[in-house]
């Protein structure tokens, strides 16, 4: 595990929510990118070596459409950028953590990405990402 | 806004989920730290610039007994260190954003922090904090 690569928060409203995020950091975002295999639109704002990424629904049955009718908007995810995504995850399931899916898959800002279930990271939707060369 | 100093997750037993985040990020936490103001016991985890803060409630009036009560166990806070945090309060407050309790207070970590409202902040409870001289 190197750093924090971002936390991800889910909004109904992609151009309200980044006024506000803009507001709060002080700067604007630097890019936004659809992610077709999760429905989602996001927008990228950087602090420090991290960054926060916010999450928009781009269908009735995506994540984000579901974290948002359960649980309302709010922090979604915490991702840590790790050097080699599968040696993490055989190590992690080493260590009786699991996963949502196997593979890492195509994420969003040019990394392979993969998540951890919550319920044996205490509540804590986790994301492994590498970002590819 | 400097960098994401920490991310607090409230949860249920110390010791477990010490050892789990400890399995998580491959390194044993670094301190525990009781805030008595906010009737929390903290223990903190390197990852790059950041920081990882499990928050175990002390008491059952503690903000995060009741985070666990209404919401489970899970991410609490995202905290963002400031350079000062007196003008970035008066900026904040000029923006619109509303705060939990008006001035700083001492925090864990040496440091002095305060609390944004969530319900201007998109569903995130936000804390900023300056360390200490």
């Amino acid at each position: 595990m190197l750093r924090i690569d971002h936390i991800g928060i889910a909004v109904k409203d992609l151009n309200s929510s980044s006024k506000l995020i803009e507001q709060l950091l002080g700067k604007p975002s630097y890019k936004t990118e659809t992610v077709e295999s999760e429905k989602v639109t996001t927008e990228f704002f950087e602090i420090g070596e991290s960054k926060i990424e916010l999450l928009l629904a781009e269908s009735e049955d995506s994540p984000i459409a579901k974290f948002i009718e359960k649980r309302g908007e709010g922090i979604h995810h915490i991702a840590f950028e790790v050097e080699d995504i599968e040696k993490e995850i055989e190590r992690l399931k080493n260590e009786g953590f699991q996963f949502i899916s196997d593979k890492p898959k195509q994420g969003a800002d040019n990394k392979m990405i993969c998540f951890l279930h919550p319920k044996t990271s205490n509540g804590v939707l986790v994301e492994l990402c590498q970002s590819k060369e």
